[in-house]
């Protein structure tokens, strides 16, 4: 066990890095969208959710399984996991800026005491089978979602522990899972869950509480996948990853956020047993995914059917369900996969998702929602609202308090260090304490690509700055190595400055040809931002706008409403004729000629849907 | 009531028509690929879906319901309507072509008198709310498929009747008919079934017996939608086109079948009571269906989620759903509307959608069948196989039986008449036999282009031969009226000939812009058909090949093992490079420039399937 894992006061404290991470008060983030971000979630994002745990039953659901409460039982089966990413959320916030009035200790307090009046005496904890269907506990595995919770749970109690809000929280997890162990691991049970989650969250039991069968049976769990023992829901194997071996699997398959967060654990698993053929597998699966199963924003799962991955280079724009909660657990595999390796191109990723198909997920606000994140809206809109503007709750709510837990945990993903020194991930404006290095961090990130760092305070003798340069900046003032990184070692000393410069011109982007919902389109990014045209910016229909192939991007600072300050791209276009309303769309001849020249303007992707529901594209057609 | 009912030997006898239909038996069909379909339909087909009847439970079920089985329930709720449309299928191929043997009579019978036994008194009967759940009859019409099984009881009694194998089936819908009425439309109880059927196979038992109320019913359930009558079942009120009163509705919506016969029922209850505007409706509906949710293989049906269409333009050729039902439900209405307004642009959509849409969905052997309808099969073929190859039955098994029925009925779509003569809408060698008039029809369509008709005798006197002129038919011997027919008025008398030449030069087809899937495409038709590519036909990987705009394209006579004698199209190709395995593919920088000149060889949409489960596509990239 790691010696860190007593001072890493942040989601992931692996045994064995190559890159080891901060607590998340370790780094403060003073400004930019990250730290708006943080700052509405505990305003307004987080409050919503606490009143929430009480109106969707997550809460009286407790009360009635520890035999306190009136009613029945409210929600889906796995509604207990929405109170434990709250909890989870609100123990992050605390380690990231404590607040003075103690409500969010209270909140955790109470709800610990609560689980462990509702908790059976053998550690089992589920309020649905406990209320509903007693005599049906670990009987369905395969939909019960009875892991799932658990891991959540543990992941909650791990957060109470590290952000120093007491171990209530961590005694009610380690019944629960050393119930667990004792079923599935000694007993001989060989029943998965047939949703992946609770591997990564056993890995880090493990880290924090050094009880080895916790990461016995994580791997007992993701290697016994591929062998039929998950029974059939009528989704097919592939939804729940049970179609091969882990070791065996290519490419991502099934249900997008259960297949993401199976391989957190498998990073987890592999790093904690230093298995390099499982690690080899799940970076395998990484390559594959991101040349063939990837939004542009970094959003996964391509099919509303199964909230599922397509097939590759399935990639439809309009039917991308790109799920919040699969943009969050690609995080956090990116992240496990980072601190394994140290290679770039996960932070990356991690940041192409975090600036575009995460961010996205939340309004201006903070409070409203996406479960879904497509990249096209039509105009259409008598569909179920559900699906077309963000919503403040939902009947599954997995994804808000998920949210919430990230953002408010933000911090642990900026910078780590190694033996060689520091190493930063994400360009924010702050404060980052690595060993005993301090740094003020000026950025006026992502709308200027300058990123300023003064050294405040550092330990004597040479050391290493490393920065990563991400693959879309062409002409940045520092090249990287091969592992991505702009690497800088001197005997830095307070007061030392250092300025990164990176490339802000923005840029049109095309789509491979393999992939078909794409075929003739361009994309407008700039820095880490994606971009994208809603039609409350446009002169004209956007339905009949067409870029203009090699057009220049002029970029425009406006304040938008309820948006803000923000970065507009201007680009010349061509609008078309309209549609005819008559007759197949299928014809011999040429394409209609243009009917004037237009002008095209886009906005961040990830500030759409926060004045009205009209159509949006990321992909807009080339002339 | 029109006195044509008693005379019409087919599926549709309105009391009003501007074209009037002929029996399935005034029509022979001696070749091409519709009596290619027709005889291993009866060979092959059929006797798969007669043995299918016992062994998927359908047939058992009603025993069990009679009171005469053992076991248990087996298949879905509305597994009798499997039997219904089996035994509609039966009862036309004996109106077509009575077989010696009497096996398709003794099976009409012995059901008959089956389902007579399983009924109950009060006319009631299915087998699954009998047997499984008699405690919620008429209780959970959303998604019980009540009304849907007698609505597919009736037509087959209508069939049986027609086809002259006698009243009994005919005097067990009757009761079923009667109890719905007094229930439904007397007592008051506003019940609508969310699969909607039963209002279009109401209005053809009111033809056939002339009771008011069973059309009084119909309307009803017509009128009654979108007053939120019908509860929720999860899937929002678009799927069960609950959404609106459909005088008000502009576009179709939700799941395709269901609102696909509810198109059937509403011209079906406009023509028998007048309703100009209801008529009205479903011609506006059908103008934007075609306009914009309608596949080039005249396939309905875009989103696996729901089985339903999507929004106006959403057309994705990999995930394009295009149920067979939907197809067959498309034809039915396009025949209705037909009927009602004599234009030949119903009949061009009838012919696009048998020939591609509905083609097909049944192997060359007759003995396997498609449930979707894809226009792009990747080569990830692990997916379920259930979706990527045709298969002997499904689970659910709407489509083969309904398959079946169509195939028999075809006969009856060839001609019709009106005052002026006879109207020839589908070409196929054979015999129409229309009033006094008989047509010997000789043609080697779709494959030729010229159609003889010779008069093997007529009235005396003057009449009108109209000949559908298709629309993609430009280089025509003859042109169409506003109607889209010829009209060749004489004294025709025996043996008179007339030829008719439609324009087979293959055609290069580019869908509309608007269509964000097809960007960037083209297609190849030959008169009526469809084309596609498959990987077996091909000199290179069909992921990486992309037509020359403007190739000429040459039509090559082959045999191809598992389909027979074909017409092939060749093209002028180029390969492209390979897509790269790592990183995302979204990228600034040109296009690859082709590797190679290449051939891409494309084979009737219909025929795919019936080699192996390789790449195909209908869409394929310009270069």
């Amino acid at each position: 066990m790691s010696d860190l894992t007593g001072r890493v006061r942040g989601p992931l404290a692996p045994s064995t890095a190559v890159q080891r991470p901060l607590s998340i008060d370790d780094v403060e983030i003073h400004g930019g969208p990250l730290g708006r971000w943080q700052r509405i979630n505990r305003e307004a994002s987080i409050p919503l959710g606490l009143e929430q745990m009480e109106k969707s039953g997550a809460v009286p659901n407790l009360r009635l399984a520890a035999g306190e409460g009136e009613g029945s039982f409210q929600g889906y089966r796995f509604q207990d996991s929405d109170l434990y990413k709250q909890l989870e959320a609100v123990a992050w916030e605390h380690c990231r800026h404590p607040e003075p009035d103690g409500a969010h200790r209270a909140f955790v307090a109470e709800s610990a005491a609560l689980l462990a009046r509702a908790q059976r005496p053998d550690g089992y904890l589920n309020a649905h089978y406990q209320v509903v269907k007693p005599d049906r506990i670990f009987a369905e595995l395969e939909y019960s979602h009875e892991m799932y919770c658990a891991g959540h749970l543990f992941q909650a109690a791990v957060a109470a522990a590290r952000a120093g809000l007491g171990d209530d929280l961590l005694a009610v997890a380690r019944r629960f899972a050393d119930l667990l162990v004792r079923r599935f691991l000694v007993d001989g049970d060989d029943g998965i869950d047939g949703h992946a989650e609770v591997e990564t969250a056993l890995v880090e039991l493990y880290r924090l509480t050094g009880e080895r069968p916790y990461l016995d049976l994580a791997r007992k769990l993701i290697d016994n996948r591929g062998k039929g023992l998950i029974k059939s829901t009528g989704m097919g194997p592939l939804y729940a990853q049970d179609h091969l071996p882990v070791r065996e699997a290519d490419t991502a398959v099934g249900h997008a956020v259960r297949q993401l967060y199976l391989e957190a654990g498998v990073v987890d698993v592999a790093v904690e047993t230093g298995d390099a053929d499982l690690l080899a597998s799940s970076v395998r699966r990484w390559e594959d995914l991101v040349a063939t199963k990837t939004s542009i924003t970094g959003g996964h799962g391509s099919r509303h059917d199964g909230e599922a991955f397509g097939e590759r280079y399935e990639l439809p724009p309009d039917r991308a369900y790109n799920e919040s909660c699969a943009a969050i657990a690609s995080i956090h595999w990116n992240w496990r996969l980072l601190l394994a390796t140290g290679h770039g191109r996960y932070a990356d990723l991690i940041e192409r998702t975090l600036y575009n198909a995460f961010a996205a997920s939340t309004s201006a606000d903070g409070t409203r929602f996406f479960y879904v994140n497509p990249l096209q809206r039509r105009a259409d809109l008598f569909e179920d609202a559900y699906l077309g503007r963000r919503r403040e709750w939902f009947a599954c709510a997995c994804c808000p308090p998920n949210i919430m837990r990230l953002v408010s945990s933000l911090g642990h993903y900026v910078a780590t260090t190694d033996d060689e020194g520091v190493s930063v991930h994400q360009y924010v404006p702050g404060v980052i304490r690595a060993g005993g290095v301090v740094l003020d961090v000026e950025t006026g990130y992502p709308w200027d690509g300058r990123v300023r760092f003064t050294v405040r305070s550092a330990p004597g003798g040479p050391w290493t700055l490393k920065l990563r340069i991400p693959a879309w900046s062409t002409a940045t003032t520092h090249d990287p190595g091969p592992d991505g990184y702009a690497a800088i070692r001197r005997e830095w000393r307070a007061g030392d400055t250092f300025t990164l410069g990176l490339d802000l011109t923005p840029r049109i982007v095309r789509p491979h040809r393999r992939i078909d919902a794409l075929r003739g389109c361009a994309a407008i990014e700039r820095g880490p931002l994606v971009y994208c045209f809603e039609q409350v910016d446009q002169d004209a229909g956007l339905d009949d706008l067409a870029l203009m192939p090699g057009a220049a991007l002029r970029t425009v600072e406006r304040d938008l409403p309820g948006i803000g300050t923000t970065v507009l791209i201007e680009a010349d276009a061509v609008r078309l004729p309209p549609a005819p309303a008559h007759g197949l769309p299928y014809t011999t001849g040429a394409d209609p000629a243009p009917v004037a020249p237009a002008t095209l303007t886009a906005v961040p992707y990830y500030q759409w849907d926060n004045r009205d529901g009209g159509v949006m594209r990321v992909w807009i057609p080339l002339a």
